[in-house]
């Protein structure tokens, strides 16, 4: 991505954590923003408060009338403006969506960006792009004002700040993030006895963020269900910061840009930790 | 309680919630909050964060220039000023010191209050108090803002709103909060794939106030290790906001309000999915 395409899809990238904050600020805690109001393209259903998330995020892109591509959760794939897209952005407009219903303070904005033009391969369908690909990453969460980004070659940062992640070399007396609660529990067991202490906050996108800057040592959903969309942006942001992503088998994840890929997730701070959580996991 | 003593101790602890929030602000998210300073009277360490919220919830009983008895994680039981306590303040000045020191947003202080003068039973000495004499229950939620309090036979209430539990009536589709992860896998594993949701949010008080008010449906903590001076202000909180709350094996709490003794805990929105949870657990 050019110089000036990065700063300008930076700035769009801000307006659109900004605004669609703004938004879905007063919607926070109310039932009837989680009132189901269609079914979106990855087949699960789209709440109210989702709907409005993304239709900001489509009329920000369309405001800026360049050709874009908008891959998102309840949409799918949307083509805005004519010619070949300058950049295709994988947005989950609103990462936790449970959690902004019942004002649980873990929801917020994931924005990966890719440019379909330098992409590694040559591709002119925006939808055959990897995530490998993305070039910027965004995630803001709503309830606490933290925003982390990256730019691929340029480090990770949270509200600005360069960020590392924990130094910590062993999963006994680690702090992880870990969705399991519908994995087999005989991959687990040693996983759960091993660690200091674990977490559910329900925002995958921002719990990955919380590897990227040490809050926690290592994340892994390896519920096998988690969406690329969101995990698009957080991946850079980790490894960005130096830290580790895989899936459960430790194989690289270079799954489509696409609402309907799957995949497991295992992201640690170092190399150390995250081979002693696949042996655990039996992953490989 | 007499109504002039309900009137003076929710001002104090309205003070002490607002004032320990104050000292502790600065020291969120700093790592050196997070040194051990000493070790506390339940024999788990003391970290820095920890102490300046109890100096501070010490200098302010002080100043209340009434004998009071102050029953708390790091200094067991402190009896301040001369003659018979007024009241036993059951307190866990910094809730989730691991999410402070880190700044996830769930940390906050819990304050429970007893009258010994009003107990069920005849007692002299404040130790021998059990959870049910509790008359007033206050928990911050220092992250957010959010206070939860209630006062025996009054209603329970979340800024000053009154709030009510979900009226979910199964465990299938429900919102848990679930510390399972030291429980035997056998006991958990039809629980993991029952529920639809599942949240570890590092702070039991407000956690066990998020069934008060309907965030989640009901909350668990089966690892057998949890603290009485945890759960003491949110259980009343609960059960006036008319939710359940029992040990796993569907018994009563009716612990010593003291620093040692531990219990496991089931809270629910409602007796049917109380029940649900503990069939399901096994437990009686």
């Amino acid at each position: 991505m050019k110089k000036d395409d990065i700063k300008f899809w930076g700035m769009i990238s801000n307006r659109i954590m900004e605004e669609t904050h703004k938004v879905i600020k007063p919607l926070v805690g109310n039932p009837k923003s989680g009132e189901i109001v269609k079914m979106g393209a990855d087949g699960t259903p789209t709440k109210f408060i989702d709907l409005v998330a993304e239709e900001k995020v489509v009329q920000i892109l369309e405001e800026t009338k360049k050709p874009v591509t908008l891959i998102s959760e309840e949409i799918g794939e949307l083509k805005i403006g004519k010619g070949q897209s300058e950049a295709v952005l994988v947005v989950d407009p609103l990462d936790g969506t449970r959690n902004a219903i019942k004002n649980i303070p873990a929801y917020g904005i994931s924005i990966a960006i890719a440019d379909p033009r330098g992409a590694s391969k040559l591709v002119t369908d925006p939808s055959k792009l990897i995530s490998t690909d993305v070039e910027m990453g965004f995630v803001k969460n709503f309830a606490t004002g933290d925003i982390y980004h990256a730019k691929k070659g340029n480090g990770a940062f949270h509200n600005g700040i360069p960020i590392k992640p924990s130094q910590k070399i062993d999963v006994s007396g680690s702090s992880i993030g870990a969705y399991i609660y519908r994995a087999k529990m005989s991959k687990i067991d040693k996983l759960c006895k091993t660690v200091r202490s674990m977490r559910i906050l329900g925002s995958v996108a921002i719990e990955l963020c919380y590897v990227a800057d040490g809050t926690y040592d290592a994340f892994l959903d390896i519920r096998g269900n988690l969406r690329i969309v969101d995990i698009a942006a957080a991946k850079l942001i980790i490894e960005e910061s130096t830290g580790i992503v895989t899936d459960e088998k430790c194989q690289m994840l270079e799954n489509g840009l696409n609402v309907l890929d799957r995949t497991s997730i295992v992201a640690s701070c170092n190399k150390t930790i995250h081979r002693e959580i696949i042996d655990i996991l039996g992953g490989s």
